[in-house]
């Protein structure tokens, strides 16, 4: 009795339409799906040409974008790789075949292995082939020629458990493969091959024979034929993976198509036998479709599972070493694992070392179709001498939620400045078993982006004055904007911001050859008039010397003196703007809005009037890019920006927390749970929240979902009257033994803020950060004070000596809170008057009466609104240390009036910011600073640092 | 016949024996070759530790050393892969092993397939695996029971290839690798397992037989009974792999082992099997001990194999476009690429982005066997306007030596500081088709070093002023003191910097309350004098107006002014110490040696006075490891430090060219030939060179084997007596026609250039770096003067027009060149008088007659003397563009007596300068300066950077 005929081309079709019914079942509930296959071919040859035509086809039949990436014969293996690299990368792309052969100069192995084994669609690369030949391994693709057979065995109802099975041939594509799965299917197997005596002998008992030897009808019919004294009722199943071209006078092309197996006189002893051509072909291109939908689903099952980041172990110790002791006995992840943790591509991540690295803010992109995860913001009451620990709880908050509760979150924070940092005992990482590691590399240095500011500071401040000087020693119109202009070999051109302040000047000429001398005149002279300059240089060193100089002395400068000083450079307006801006082009149109000075006629005169736009932005092109680090617990912090609290917003960036809110944030097919995002704001709520709200908020559009008020007993203590604390001398009883009394009346300053931060509409929970010597009844009498205020909730938190999981009450606390509604409104209208601005802040965050505008400051805000700076935020600079412009009016003074010295501009940042005091712009340093005790071994390890 | 028993035992023996005769035989000529296997235990499982014990004794006896970690059985999976990583970074270390199984908590797969394929002796990583299982794949190692198996096959003589094979068992450890080894080596294998119906049936016709099922004596004797009807002359070999151990109450123990074969039958059916015990284990023992030779020897012979650096392919252009556009057109190799080829170790680099990293300076200790590689000096004629092209030449040469010649060669080289990138077109990236790419990361920022030594230089200018200030503020002592070494929580202790100032005063005190006034008044009070404060603070931007300021005007100062300046970072001593110091405790002890003003008793006060060596060095720690970066062809760079070619070296630094002469160099037994370190100095030959020579090879023990001198037709005619170039104006038709006699009469300076290298000893190989408008007839003029001259060879070079491959001839004369012998000899001895120093110089390198020292010079050197810095080498900072102190005097004068107007002394950085004219230290910005044609992109792309 005759076999039957195996019809792969029926059977792949059908797999085909199954694939095509999938997809589009799956877009039913996510349209983005879109299951994305990438074929590199390089070179020409025909064949190739015709698979790759094949592929095509089958991919548009089943649905399948097929990306066709055909490269040049002469392409470079490092050509080569960057496409699989970059098609590696990019998340739209499911599967990347490379079409073999290719060109003998390429070395096929090392770009096929290139291919990530997850995109690895042809799963022939290491680890996919390792896996398939582990007794239980988890391959994520079968290679497709090997599968399709299977897929045909299953379909024909063979059964492949405890069957015999012989293979013929053992190649890599097919023979070896194919024995492997069947063996991991139960069948034994015999693997023939050509240095095998008697093959024939081996297929009389077979069950199942593979043929993949790749010679003409190698395999003979008879060879089928049942054993000599054996039934004859055996039932054969033979696979004929042989694509063999013979020559052929009777047909037009010359040639025909044959198997490895004699079919005609196979098909009389066999079961089942496959048709060459319309057999293993199409199952295997079919198969190749199979996987790219497998591949396509799984990436985004992975895509919208919560992230998974592992925690680092931590050992506390009792009593608490000094910070840097426990950063160095803490080793960190490396970054790049973190940033895996995190789903960060490699492409978007740029190292600094071990356990720093720069993240694009092109992930907010990518990641543009997810809902942010939640904002919460650190705050705290008025700032004692005592500190209250915000940096500390914001980094036992994101430790506790990741590491103890298993929610991602990311702390956003400040680069902290090298002056405080050599100065005083200071920084911003926190401290205790709640910092950020390596707390060396975090203070110092960082990735350079202070330094970056520093340099853009400087070019501009220089860029100012040595323009006045040009203009005022070059009398002449003419030859100063020769040299202005000047020629270069032979041609004379416009830069491009020169050409754009000709556009601005009404000047619509571009051969500088053109002008008249009115137009020379007017574009050339900057007028700039020296009293009005706003620039001052910097330098991120506590260097009180430079707080005012007179510059131009040297016989050079020809008595160009003037008299300006240093700001430390994070008080410097590019700080602000690096902080406030959306992105690189946001923060570029910043730097060029930044007024500098006023001209003779009070017009103001900007960074794009003096040409510095571009090369400060060129300076900033990284310092744009947020920080990636990690917490003592190795979750992940971002820290970038650093602008200073008193005269600007006191948090970290825009752009890092919009990165950080799609890091966290969920897919809207996904059905997990947005993580958090904890950033923080200098200084008191009434500071720094305020403009949290009001400046940054306003300029990013992002909304909290709570607030964090961070409290202590003793701080509450101090507002409430206990004796002043003096440095050196032992903390008064006061401080160290139950005194309810003080506590219950400081807690007005605390419920002060908190009624603050409702006014926004945002919940807050108070953190108490425990100290040793709190007592239960001064917590509850907080906690008391707190709810009755209007607190969501009010809990202790230990995280200085405990870690997160001293913190897993207040992330709780916090998760519960940010589950509130939230109903976020500003304070004010932008578009009020500058005094109604102020005396709305004054009145419903101070407590204060009425606002005094000194004469002075009066004039100015004249000017602003004359010149258009009206309708923009306020910033108010006055002391931390009370709720009013007065230092030493503790608790929650109200009545008073609030003198408005001074207002300025910072056009750039997008903000004017008034002055209650004279407020210092660079620190100094003390008979004793901090950089007397570091010291650095032969290793390189420091100690010392706080 | 019963069969023969194949004893595994005595094998194992001989292999062990033979190990330990060739690791013996090696160290013969290798004295350090010291195999080292690790073997990592998490826990305390008894069977593990008898396989551990195995195992370190069979290494004891095969002369391998057995580095054993034992680690915890709480070890977290963090912590085992950090030492896995370590041992995988470790070059001492060659094979590891994790013995499993690991503690329930591990994840094996993971640890496992994180050890080096190369150090994988077990086999089983992902990689040794995979490449098993392909048909002609190279694994590093086979698995060690199927490699033992083997093993003994082929010791009993069995014919493999062609024979019938049966596996019973599939375990992914021994049966699925042991049947690809069988199947590689030509026999047909069949894998039979636990769904095998009938085994017996397949047993029959086997040949060879392995059984590896884990059953005690699962394979019955007679299975190998002829099937009924064959003949009995079937000689089949059984291994047997199974060791069980089953109740025996006849042992001592209660227990016997036996194999997976009922041995006692069997033996009577087959021709050779393997005893239990006694047969395959101690060959998997043995097999790992090989594997542990096989890997320590493939280590050596790597190490020992010239570097491979493969080149990116150019396109050529004409005209050839700007530099930024060439730079932007070549993609670069990801640098931890470029790095590996170099065979720097992932720990020893520290990525910053994707095209720079730093190299740590322990390279050079790992490193330390190594013969240091050619060390190659470009310099130049006396430079003129129209530029040589030093740095272009650099890169060109090491372009054609590694792209084009295949010799591994580093160009090391400056950093630029932003001053003249932002200023004038500069920069030092080179130019044209050979030059650093990224260019606009090597020019803006690179990894921070400028701005570390920005911040550490201003930390310690604002040291000294406010240590001045407070000193004169608080008249008191015991005020003073007890403000300089303040109370902290009750305690009071000195920093180490001031244990150690006490120590240098003679004061045996720790405890600070133990001073006395006297003792107090010494230590605390510095007393500097402001007149004599070397120290200036420092900016990194062309910034004229800070050359001369006055400090101290706020009126928190208290009218403590005083009159300063600013210089540009480059110019700072500290960043002449970077460029100098060996390693980091080098660079620690400059730094505190450096003095930075006297006291009014005319004593030297130093930066270990001021209390800030350690911080500085801190600031440091980054910046003293050299940046690596790539030419336009993908050949290696080192960037780093940057010190001003006027007033210090103008040279990159000693570390640098110490890491890179390691990476080049080669193992003493290593046949292979060293590769080159190319380097250059700022300006001519006969100040850069001098330097280089007298004060940096003195100080860093390295001597070149070479000279580049490079020279232009143009330079030449310049000196030779052409009209002067004005700038903006078309260039005189004497430099773009031939005119022989302007090059023959210029040429007179390259031959006093080479004069003075002959001076030292070391070959000379005039570039004469080509323009088009060169005639042949001008060249050979020049080749025959510098010939003349006693150049080694003389040679055209076009590399800024075609890369390396125009510089293929100068390499090949370089290559010659430096296989010459050298004779090097310093100019001066440093013990001879500062006069006679200095005489010398201007007399053997200027071609002057006499030093003129003024008298303010003169009262310099006599302080000097008397504080005891007489003995130190000399910079002289003079013009550049003459030979002489008078810029105007071209080509060779001679007779001029060399004015000496002051002495300064950097005793940091080891050497005194003196200056023959006023130098600049702070440049300043032209009307038209190179900022103003900055632009970014939306991408953050920069364009119109040069």
């Amino acid at each position: 009795m005759a076999g039957q005929v195996l019809d792969g081309k029926a059977c792949a079709q059908q797999f085909r339409s199954n694939i095509a019914n999938e997809i589009k079942s799956i877009q039913g509930h996510v349209p983005g799906f879109a299951p994305n296959l990438a074929i590199i071919q390089v070179g020409n040859r025909p064949d190739s040409a015709t698979y790759v035509r094949m592929k095509r086809k089958a991919a548009e039949e089943a649905g399948i974008v097929a990306n066709f990436i055909h490269l040049d014969e002469s392409a470079t293996e490092f050509e080569v790789l960057r496409y699989v690299d970059q098609l590696n990368e990019d998340p739209h792309t499911h599967g990347i075949i490379v079409q073999l052969p290719l060109p003998a100069h390429l070395d096929e192995d090392r770009i096929t292995s290139r291919v990530l084994a997850e995109k690895d669609v042809d799963g022939f690369g290491p680890t996919n082939i390792g896996e398939l030949n582990k007794k239980n391994g988890h391959p994520f693709f079968l290679p497709c020629t090997p599968k399709g057979i299977i897929e045909l065995l299953h379909k024909a109802n063979v059964t492949i458990e405890g069957s015999r099975s012989v293979v013929i041939g053992r190649s890599d594509i097919v023979g070896s493969p194919v024995a492997e799965l069947l063996k991991s299917l139960n069948s034994t197997v015999t693997i023939t091959h050509s240095k095998t005596r008697d093959i024939a002998s081996y297929l009389h008992d077979a069950d199942i024979v593979v043929v993949a030897i790749g010679q003409p009808e190698f395999v003979k019919g008879e060879w089928f034929k049942p054993r000599d004294g054996t039934s004859s009722d055996k039932k054969t199943v033979v696979i004929d993976v042989g694509t063999n071209y013979v020559a052929d006078p009777s047909k037009k092309s010359g040639f025909k198509c044959v198997g490895d197996v004699e079919f005609n006189e196979a098909i009389k002893y066999v079961h089942l036998i496959t048709p060459v051509p319309g057999g293993v072909g199409p199952m295997t291109v079919a198969m190749l479709m199979q996987n790219t939908l497998i591949a396509a689903k799984r990436q985004m099952e992975e895509s919208s599972k919560p992230l998974q980041i592992p925690p680092l172990p931590l050992k506390l110790l009792t009593p608490v070493p000094s910070d840097i002791d426990i950063s160095r006995a803490q080793q960190p992840k490396l970054i790049n694992q973190l940033a895996q943790e995190l789903g960060i591509y490699s492409h978007e991540l740029e190292l600094y070392g071990h356990y720093k690295a720069k993240i694009s803010p092109k992930v907010i992109e990518r990641l543009q179709t997810r809902q942010n995860g939640k904002y919460i913001l650190v705050s705290g009451i008025t700032p004692t001498p005592l500190g209250e620990g915000k940096s500390t709880t914001t980094m036992g908050l994101v430790q506790a939620l990741t590491a103890h509760l298993g929610k991602p979150a990311i702390a956003n924070v400040r680069q902290p400045s090298l002056g405080p940092t050599l100065g005083v005992k200071g920084g911003a990482a926190g401290g205790g078993y709640s910092q950020v590691i390596p707390m060396d590399e975090f203070n110092l240095h960082l990735t350079g982006d202070i330094h970056a500011i520093g340099a853009a500071n400087n070019l501009l401040a220089a860029a100012i004055d040595t323009r006045m000087f040009h203009e005022t020693t070059q009398k002449n119109d003419a030859t100063f904007y020769n040299r202005l202009v000047p020629r270069k070999n032979g041609k004379r051109k416009f830069t491009p911001s020169m050409q754009r302040r000709l556009n601005r000047l009404g000047i619509q000429k571009t051969n500088p050859d053109d002008l008249t001398p009115e137009e020379i005149n007017k574009f050339a002279r900057l007028n700039i008039d020296p009293d009005t300059i706003t620039i001052k240089r910097v330098v991120d060193i506590n260097d009180r010397m430079l707080r005012q100089i007179t510059i131009g002395q040297a016989p050079t400068e020809k008595n160009h003196t003037r008299v300006t000083g240093f700001d430390i450079t994070v008080a410097s307006e590019l700080m602000a703007i690096l902080a406030l801006s959306k992105d690189l082009r946001d923060m570029k149109e910043r730097i060029g809005r930044v007024v500098v000075a006023a001209d003779v006629n009070r017009s103001p005169v900007t960074v794009e009037d003096v040409g510095c736009t571009g090369a400060l932005t060129a300076l900033l092109r990284d310092a744009i890019k947020p920080n990636l680090m990690q917490t003592l617990e190795g979750t992940p912090v971002l820290v970038h920006a650093g602008p200073f609290a008193n005269i600007s917003i006191g948090a970290s960036s825009v752009i890092a927390d919009r990165v950080a809110l799609k890091l966290v944030g969920t897919e809207p097919e996904a059905k997990t749970e947005a993580g958090y995002v904890v950033t923080e704001a200098g200084f008191d709520f009434t500071m720094g929240g305020e403009r949290f709200f009001n400046i940054k908020c306003r300029s990013s559009g992002l909304t909290p979902n709570a607030v964090v008020l961070v409290a202590t007993v003793r701080a509450l203590k101090s507002h409430g009257g206990a004796p002043d604390v003096k440095p050196g001398q032992p903390l008064p009883s006061a401080y160290t033994e139950e005194n309810i009394e003080f506590v219950e009346k400081g807690a007005a300053n605390m419920c002060k803020q908190i009624a603050n931060i409702k006014q926004f509409g945002v919940p807050v929970v108070v953190a108490i950060n425990k100290f040793e010597t709190d007592t239960e009844g001064e917590i509850a009498a907080i906690r008391k004070a707190a709810l009755e205020a209007g607190a969501f909730e009010a809990v202790t938190s230990n995280h200085w000596a405990e870690g997160g999981k001293g913190a897993i009450d207040l992330a709780k606390a916090v998760i519960e809170a940010s589950n509130q509604p939230v109903d976020f409104h500003f304070l004010y209208d932008v578009n009020s008057s500058v005094e109604d601005k102020l005396t709305t802040i004054v009145q419903k965050m101070y407590g204060g009466a009425a606002i005094d505008i000194l004469p002075e400051a009066q004039r100015k805000i004249d000017m602003y609104k004359e010149q258009g700076f009206g309708n923009l935020p306020i910033c108010i600079a006055k002391t931390q240390y009370s709720l009013s412009h007065d230092a030493t009016l503790k608790g929650v003074p109200t009545g008073f009036t609030f003198p408005i010295r001074d207002v300025r501009l910072s056009n750039g940042a997008g903000y004017l910011y008034a002055l209650a005091a004279e407020i210092q712009t660079i620190p100094g340093l003390a008979t004793y600073a901090g950089y007397m005790a570091v010291e650095v071994d032969d290793d390189g390890e420091i100690d010392g640092l706080f």
